[in-house]
């Protein structure tokens, strides 16, 4: 029914896009624009942190405020986050730039940015890349993609996705880019995540589908426990695919409900087994839970466990910090009728029967972890509900990466 | 008032230890034994992990039911984690051992083990140990330091610590000895911890006086964020002093928690420094909060973020990790309120004025981060409340330790 699709940002009708460098950072891409010829709904979800960014402040605002949404103007390398009023002042000037060269209402421009905190806006720059951005704007499919390598830090590749689907006779089309890499531990929201769809669908059902959505894919992944100062996903919709406007929980709005979902889960798995430094990606499922909240809470403990991610680094089936981790998540569960099972491409393994070990093999065990992608399987075996979440390893790299961030 | 003295675990009179190889690990001393001559009353904190060691189980029950304790017997190597119904017929045996060649009785044989999850102990190596460390006892202090030495695990140096105060005109002694290194996160408790006094006091507020020092002490201190499975603090008190017995908070017992605090802090700052792969000890104050579980919060937060953690082992002074980590501990303040200073035995430099940098110099800052104890303070200019704190930086040898433990 709902079908992936090449493409980002630019797959839905409408959706036009650019991706530049204007010498925010040192040489790489540094600035990206999304831009829907039609007026759109925006919602968006963001950062739990006290410490919020200016452009977050900002589009919180425009989210509550603003009937549509027109534009999303990106920069990387410089977070605009600890930067005060001039943070604000600056922000503002970003949007009003972009207001002007495309002639729309300042309240239609949402903004983000990512990178150093603490360091304000380089203006020069960004004044005179909003203009270069909007002469490349492009539907293209291309054109995502620019726009979704402009908005990396230290990602070693651009991540996308999209999907499409038949509503009402007509095709609708849900598409996004997001960056991730370090510092991620969304918390009701990601890194910056761009997602667009051309679907008609009211501005409170779009908000509730993405707040709902975020909740089983962007806040379950974690590559190091930091929740960031501008966490931001945003999800434009402008309605361009023809469809009867979605004003209520029908069939249709489930349908796209699914599509949203591939999309933000395929992104939110390319973030975590991008995070930085990482080799390796780390899902981990909890089944026969309590309730959901526990299994996500168990999961998201495993997945966080520094020992955990150093043992499969290290290719090292130590399931005891497995169970650690569960045991100091705060939930209550019976230690001693715990399974465990490990998995891969290579295939699947139980390690732990009971809470005691299985008598498996070592060695084919250092097999199923060595692989890219790695399932770590634990039946609590209280209840019915369960949960993923997706982490990577802690590696070397890690800390090199972040021990030479800013030289 | 309170003087601190050379010594540990035999620094309080009528105590004595051993240390010794017994063949658990493959060549470090691996079993420890503390013997009190008079029977002592003994108190504990212990891991709040759900997933509990058979010994820490051991332990909690003595702790309700026993009068008096007269030994604690001790391994490296094995934890005796999820180990099941074996695990806990075999933790008695040891305690079984040590009451026999010692003529005490069972009931007064606490047991500690620390090392890898998941593994039985090799009991022929423990039964053999076990009359091999009661001919060993000793008064010295060196004899101290052989079961410090025996119950470290990853740790790249013993930890012990003691002091001495005159309480009704008589000497009181008292010592300890610890072991950290990694999955150190301690959650009403701490890896192993052995303190001894020879002060006579109620068992009632002697217990009192531990649960509130550790709160302040080993509470506050984090390598990994990981909350073992076997953390237990003991602490024995024997009246061989002769003071009064200490019935109630008077005088005497306030200098009591001023000793017991010199000690467990200097072994918590000790086990903080040499967390896996650390490079330096860092310590976090926070000034200014509403309450003292706001600032305890807002410095775990700090000591406990690996961007921080990193940036610390950088010598980089990327104080926005700082702002973010507290942004996300969960307590609210404003962001433009904070002021953040790093101070070593280089001097003292503020890098944040009311949340936006000052005019700093990095090459100072980076000068003040490359000592070896490494201090932040921050003040979030709320209320009166303050909390202090201490972890260590993240580094290449953490990932190396953590991803070869087994093998």
């Amino acid at each position: 029914m709902v079908k992936r699709i090449e493409g980002g940002v630019t797959a839905a009708k409408g959706f036009q896009a650019a991706g530049i460098y204007a010498g925010i950072k040192r040489k790489r891409k540094d600035m990206a624009l999304v831009f829907t010829e039609a007026p759109a709904k925006g919602v968006g979800t963001f950062t739990t942190n006290v410490v919020k960014a200016s452009p977050v402040k900002w589009d919180m605002k425009l989210t509550a405020e603003s009937e549509t949404i027109q534009a999303v103007i990106l920069n990387s390398g410089v977070a605009n986050a600890c930067t005060g009023v001039e943070g604000e002042v600056n922000n503002r000037r970003m949007a009003e730039a972009v207001a002007k060269e495309l002639s729309i209402p300042l309240m239609s421009v949402y903004t983000a940015s990512t990178g150093v905190i603490g360091k304000q806006l380089p203006m020069d720059a960004i004044l005179t890349g909003v203009p270069k951005l909007v002469e490349e704007l492009d539907h293209s499919l291309n054109a995502g993609t620019l726009a979704a390598e402009a908005i990396m830090t230290t990602d070693t590749y651009s991540k996308e996705c999209a999907v499409r689907f038949m509503i009402d006779g007509v095709e609708v089309t849900v598409g996004g880019m997001a960056k991730g890499s370090g510092m991620i531990h969304p918390n009701m929201a990601t890194m910056l995540g761009v997602v667009t769809t051309d679907l008609a669908i009211s501005k409170e059902l779009l908000q509730e589908a993405l707040s709902e959505n975020v909740k089983h894919t962007f806040n379950m992944i974690s590559v190091d426990q930091d929740t960031s100062t501008n966490d931001s996903l945003l999800l434009l919709a402008n309605g361009m695919a023809g469809n009867k406007e979605i004003r209520e929980k029908n069939e249709e709005y489930k349908i796209f409900c699914q599509a949203l979902n591939i999309v933000t889960t395929d992104l939110a798995k390319k973030m975590a087994a991008d995070g930085e430094g990482a080799s390796k990606l780390l899902e981990v499922q909890v089944l026969g839970a309590n309730t959901e909240e526990e299994a996500k809470c168990l999961s998201k403990s495993i997945i966080t466990s520094n020992l955990v991610k150093t043992a499969v680094f290290g290719n090292d089936a130590n399931w005891g910090r497995i169970l650690c981790a569960m045991g100091y998540s705060g939930v209550s569960f019976d230690p001693d009728q715990v399974d465990l099972y490990i998995e891969s491409n290579v295939g699947k393994l139980q390690l732990v029967k009971n809470g005691m070990a299985t008598n498996y093999s070592e060695e084919l065990a250092t097999k199923i972890l060595s692989a890219s992608e790695v399932k770590a399987i634990a039946d609590i075996k209280c209840g019915k509900a369960s949960a993923t979440a997706w982490g990577c390893d802690l590696t070397y790299d890690y800390v090199k990466i972040n021990a030479e961030y800013r030289s």
